[in-house]
């Protein structure tokens, strides 16, 4: 089942869509391997099975990359979060590349090595010691056998910018996301001047992760769009939203809701909501099209079945999937089999069983 | 880190807390390797790792019996879905038998032997041919090293007690649970009389799973107990709810809900419900307490948390977990820090981020 | 436009629908002529003007009889209630009945003087007491010119027997009502004894009113029906619900709900919800079909205009309404236009506009 | 209870708070007294005795300003709704002209002589034509005793501007407000530049009313203001919102709600929004504060109870009200008795009881 296995920008740059990986540590927080709140990747080393298996369950459902495991990996996280002792970062951002490399080559896919904020930028925004935290990073991650770079969840356009700079000095292509709203990043600068600041640093692929959900992450990739162009600049698209519903959210998104991180449940998208989803970010133009926290193998395969005509394929856990409900054709009871249809999941409004609860909270940060 | 694995009985005698297992089926299918519909577990053959996997996650979160991966594996079942063609149930059944195998000697968990009912029953009542149905995957399961029984998912409580009957004749205990609601089977018994034609048929612990949520699913074991007090029959009592809020249902349970199988996510529990949950349960007077379809590793670890007083320890997976929160003390958001804390979780009204949805359905059954 | 006055049994008993009026005490407060809390109908003597005016509201909504504003009228219930000083119950009972003669006259309405439970009933239990009120009240009304009586909004079977009782010394037809779900009345007697109960006691017309809403009502005097056939009596039903959804409240209604008395708005019946109320009223052999708090004339109008094909006739402010929203026709924009019409609004799924809020609430007595 | 009748203009320039009355034409519609669709005020010949109790119920809730009941009352309008025959517009207007005088001069209130947007300015925009209108409703209001002139409910400010011309040649003052959002008027123009248009072209007094709820009227209002500031010019301001929740709304308010016009209660203000409202609207400067379409008597009492210290006396219906439920202090129940408080109501999330709709809606023009 093997593909030949280009490069990431030789794939976008013939307008293929690359499908990105789900979230990792919301979900391995679930299965008992991530401790919420630090959230970080420590498993990598402590139990790799479970790493291993929830990179090959997002593998099966057609992700083109697979990302590291090595989120809040920095020395500096690390060691604030009190969570490992006995295991350095090199140890996990070691373990977390060769995890990656194993299970994507049971298929076709591609290693993205990642980085992500550190403490020290919000703590001194000293250039050179945020810098280094990035290099050493960068440089565990080179000993192995990676594709390309991401940098992702930055809140400040500077910081990711310095992060880029350094990932570029690789020679390898780079990608960075930031986990912004509409309303631009934590200094106010608008998500265009933040998208500019990205590709003049050296970014190849620009967009947004984490923190909001698809329609409010379409809307702040279109406004990165809309600054490239004004500045005259290219780059392509990448989004990798919240697998969450927040309509209610600002600045900080998902954190400042009361369910945070507890009790997102009933927030979560349907794979319904992702086919949605997948088609409006390909509209807008997007090409990276993935998801993160709370998008589980089954929302990267409904992208992966949303844009089948558009690929040319679909991913191997679609054996185990009808398209749009098919499976349900032979179902025992009568009103189950007339679900088989897409026209009844498109227009469907799950309830929330849950009528002593209100459709939206008050953000904390409101 | 193994304890002395004592018999089933043994510790429901003793008045021991034993912790079940989550669902299978659902999450595998959200990790695509189970095609709803007909949910067989061919998985078990064709994807070890995943279940193993799964079984592992459960282990961890604090199960004391792993359910081989066996649901729906009946000859009459496999082929009417037409979802295997290579491999046999027998081959089916022996790998789930070794899976569960591997992943409970890890910990000090115990193996139950699972078999649910068949559409033979449905189609002509016939005892002697659903029996030999029975009888078939009993034969199999012990020529692997399984600990006890558990006949599941039942509807009538006619067929639950041929398979009780069946399950019997091997000299081991037999756990029966019906998916049935305070209405009672689908003939119209009660649940209580069906308890009482369970244990005469010889269930040494008898009890609902899945179809209704934790609230449903405490009233009817309670009515089981009733039925069994009034008769004068004496059995331990077991529960495996859903783990969705399903308020609305009655007799079909959540199929009847317009959001089966496809959309259930807004109606997830959280794990503070899951607290609440087995507080009640064991309040009722239920010592196996687990869960069915929607419970997934972080639930199950929620009864253990609940219970880690009545158990006397906590599970490994708490390892990544603070009690009712506590991980979030080191937050770097003030408003996140004051939710670690019991009070803040047990009174949050969580908010479905859907203003455009009900928080009800009608039941297509209804 | 008068039509011929034919007494309320000539009425029932030649199978006609005789329409009641609707909720005066809750209207006429947030019309600022009734306090909140003791609900006392002082404004019978102190704003004649603005209960008259709510009296023709419902004559022209088709109510074929309009009761006496003389709720709590009782003369222990005005004392406790401290809201009248330099007035009598006398003066407010004699009032009420001359305001409800003048308004009747302008169509063909009959007038109905009403009592209603007594405080002095809960305090002592004293029959000869209870009786004593009532009979006073009763007289005050024999002075002027009323058609018949309703005992309302009783909570235990007993005191509205005793109210009954003493009406039917004045030889006149007696209908009686009271305020309690399908569990039964406050001393936990079902509402069917309570029915039998009633008729023993001498009623002509049996049902319900205020507390709950149409759902709850139908499905309480439908057990009323089905105890009297049991103990082969007969009687007429009647039933006049509370204009608001109540779906979550048991034994003492709305008195329960955190909404009750000054945030139940949006819990209010639209006339749509009023249509499906009448029909099913109607199909469930109840013949006397109004509404307590919470009913406006424009619900009142719904009940006429669903029955108009069985009662053969609009009533006079239909002239002002389209029937199913016909008057929208013509409407400037397009979409407005296409609700005129049936299937729109029998569908429609009202949105609160309030996404904070919950859609169902914890009642107090839970 | 008279007091001093002091011109509008005095009351505000002396920095006074000057209450608004309710909305008529939806409150009538449920009395039956008017048709819905296009709400014509034949009423005011045909049902003199239903205009004037409601005028009567907004003077007793606090109302200083009383608005002749000629909403929609242009001879273009009349003849296109097909709702009056043997009735003038002429007859109509001086009789609106005479209830509102009757019913202020059973206070101190003052009336106001009201015209609003004409279908004539969309067909064809002829300023002669539509002036001419205005005109001939301004001469008949002239022959009867009215304090000043109130254009409202303009969707446009070139009419609105136009309709104050006319007004402004009669020598009175002229308050003008707009069915606008946030969004501007259906041109494209701005609140602010609509402000400034209207202040320009004559009016003393500016603002918004109807279409969208208190919420989304007091940000257009604070616009208005804004834009007035940037022209250095002078205004009071008024608001007169609409009495339900529209969160959703855009461009075209209410009319797009699905809900429109016949399902809207449980979308209803309570009379704590009120108070919310009305303190915020004071805040923002607002000293002309009243409602329109949902605003009841006791939502007007509700301004004027908030607003009691700044006006130094309560209306007279609160004569029957305790303020922040006060009256509930002598309840029955216990937990009513505890609801006999500020904080209760203030803090109350209002349930819809109607758990299978939703909590928002999608507008018909999004």
């Amino acid at each position: 089942m093997k593909r030949n296995k280009r490069d990431i920008l030789e794939r976008l740059n013939a307008g293929e869509v690359v499908v990105g990986d789900g979230g990792m540590v919301l979900q391995l927080e679930r299965r008992g391997y991530v401790k919420a709140g630090h959230w970080t990747p420590e498993a990598a080393v402590q139990h790799p099975e479970a790493v291993r298996q929830l990179h090959r369950e997002f593998l099966r459902a057609g992700a083109d990359v697979l990302q590291t495991f090595t989120f809040y990996c920095s020395d500096d996280k690390l060691e604030l979060s009190g969570n490992v002792t006995n295991i350095t970062g090199t140890q996990i951002n070691e373990a977390a590349c060769d995890l990656a490399r194993e299970v994507a080559d049971e298929g076709s896919a591609l290693v993205a090595g990642c980085v992500s904020q550190t403490p020290c930028y919000l703590e001194n925004h000293n250039e050179a010691e945020v810098k280094s935290l990035f290099k050493k990073q960068m440089d565990e991650f080179l000993k192995k056998d990676i594709d390309f770079f991401i940098a992702e969840f930055f809140r400040y356009a500077e910081e990711a910018a310095w992060a880029v700079e350094v990932l570029k000095t690789s020679g390898k292509t780079v990608g960075a996301t930031m986990c912004i709203s509409p309303h631009g990043d934590m200094s106010g600068l608008p998500p265009g001047d933040c998208a500019v600041r990205l590709v003049k640093a050296g970014a190849d692929i620009v967009g947004v992760n984490c923190h909001l959900d698809p329609t409010a992450c379409i809307q702040t990739v279109k406004l990165m769009r809309e600054g490239l162009e004004r500045a005259g600049l290219k780059a392509h698209l990448m989004i990798q939203p919240l697998g969450c519903h927040t309509p209610e959210c600002n600045l900080t998104g998902y954190i400042s809701l009361p369910e945070y991180p507890f009790a997102l449940e009933c927030r979560s998208l349907t794979r319904w909501d992702v086919h949605k989803y997948a088609r409006e970010a390909y509209e807008a133009g997007i090409r990276y099209i993935g998801g993160c926290c709370g998008f589980e193998a089954y929302h990267i395969r409904a992208i992966s079945e949303e844009l089948r005509a558009e690929r040319g394929f679909l991913p191997p856990a679609s054996e185990k999937h009808g398209l749009w409900g098919a499976a349900l054709e032979m179902h025992t009871k009568p009103w189950v089999r007339a679900r088989a249809r897409r026209e009844y999941w498109e227009n469907l409004l799950p309830a929330s069983g849950r009528p002593r609860c209100p459709s939206m909270a008050k953000p904390a940060d409101e």
